[in-house]
């Protein structure tokens, strides 16, 4: 797939990839058994006949962030959370399908809309306090739950904050009660499919940012 | 089974069931819809030889306390959590299997036993802050974790913890962050089986206090 996209491209030579120093020590097999594949690392085909070009493969992420800053990139590139390169699917427990997708898209978006509107008592966003954010569908579960007069047997959505400074290790964010009360409220009372949320309080180690 | 079992008693006329006022209205069929089915209502056989004696099935639960209270029963009865009649099986999404009674059991004494040694600035211990609280094991969901240098797919498991004065709405507890990160290493740490552990922050309604 590389090879056939390069070639509708005149004269590529190059394979410009983001891939920072965490991609490549959670690929590195140590006791035959990786941590995670990252698919900028492991998922390149063996015969490729473009030369690779990572200007940052040996930063981490904070020091990326800095680059950024010295190239004097504005403050919404560099402090936008960092997102799953496989997209809103790896976030979806169980079958994909058209409507898990939009159940997920809609949480998702209160959820990081949220963040951004929340200003802390420091003045700081809530969002920027916070190393990466997002909603997780457990389609695999129903769980009761009663609107009106009616019982309803829907799906629960799992949100996720961290703070980390490296992505290496992460720490579950102290959200604020008020912030974590107001985003389920909406959730549940705005969005088709959903009729309950949980709050992700596992580390990494031994959880990991992502649920797949 | 009610009368086969009543036959093995000498002389049984009576059936005592402790159904509160909540169990009855929850039972009552509005618009063709029943919002719960309670088990002491709704579970009973048609034709029964025996008479039923039902002496709090028009209180509250704050209201049955306070009866408690006046025939001067002990506080960690009065004090006692209410506690599903069909047991930790109704915590158990999907399958019900003994290794996962046995899952559930240890995270959810793990997480019980916290709250009550958890003392708040106050004075009062957690659990007597809480009306009701338990571990619910979702064993339909696998997710992704670490532990050594090895790739773990387990359960995660989803605590609840609700305030509430009469059991009819409830909101979910602001168990303190230092409580929950505690509990939720422990149970990951200490409960083979369990590698991510949730916290339910949805409101009844519109979300129920069980999740079955």
């Amino acid at each position: 797939m590389f090879n056939a996209e390069a070639k509708k491209i005149t004269d590529a030579r190059w394979l410009a990839q983001g891939t920072i120093y965490p991609d490549r020590i959670e690929s590195l097999s140590i006791t035959g058994m990786t941590i995670k594949s990252h698919h900028n690392v492991g998922g390149l085909p063996k015969e490729m006949h473009l030369k690779l070009c990572e200007p940052l493969q040996w930063l981490f992420k904070d020091e990326v962030r800095r680059v950024g800053y010295q190239l004097g990139m504005p403050d919404r590139l560099i402090k936008r959370h960092p997102f799953p390169g496989p997209g809103l699917a790896v976030r979806i427990l169980g079958d994909i399908t058209r409507e898990r997708v939009r159940i997920l898209q809609e949480a998702d978006d209160i959820y990081i809309e949220a963040m951004i509107n929340y200003v802390c008592d420091d003045g700081e966003r809530l969002y920027d306090k916070v190393w990466q954010a997002g909603a997780v569908l457990l389609s695999t579960v129903r769980s009761v739950g009663v609107m009106g007069d009616e019982r309803t047997y829907e799906h629960p959505v799992a949100l996720r904050a961290v703070t980390s400074t490296d992505a290496m290790t992460a720490d579950w964010a102290h959200l604020p009660y008020d912030f974590m009360a107001r985003v389920s409220n909406e959730i549940i009372n705005k969005v088709r499919g959903v009729n309950r949320v949980c709050y992700d309080i596992s580390s990494k180690p031994p959880a990991t940012i992502e649920w797949e």
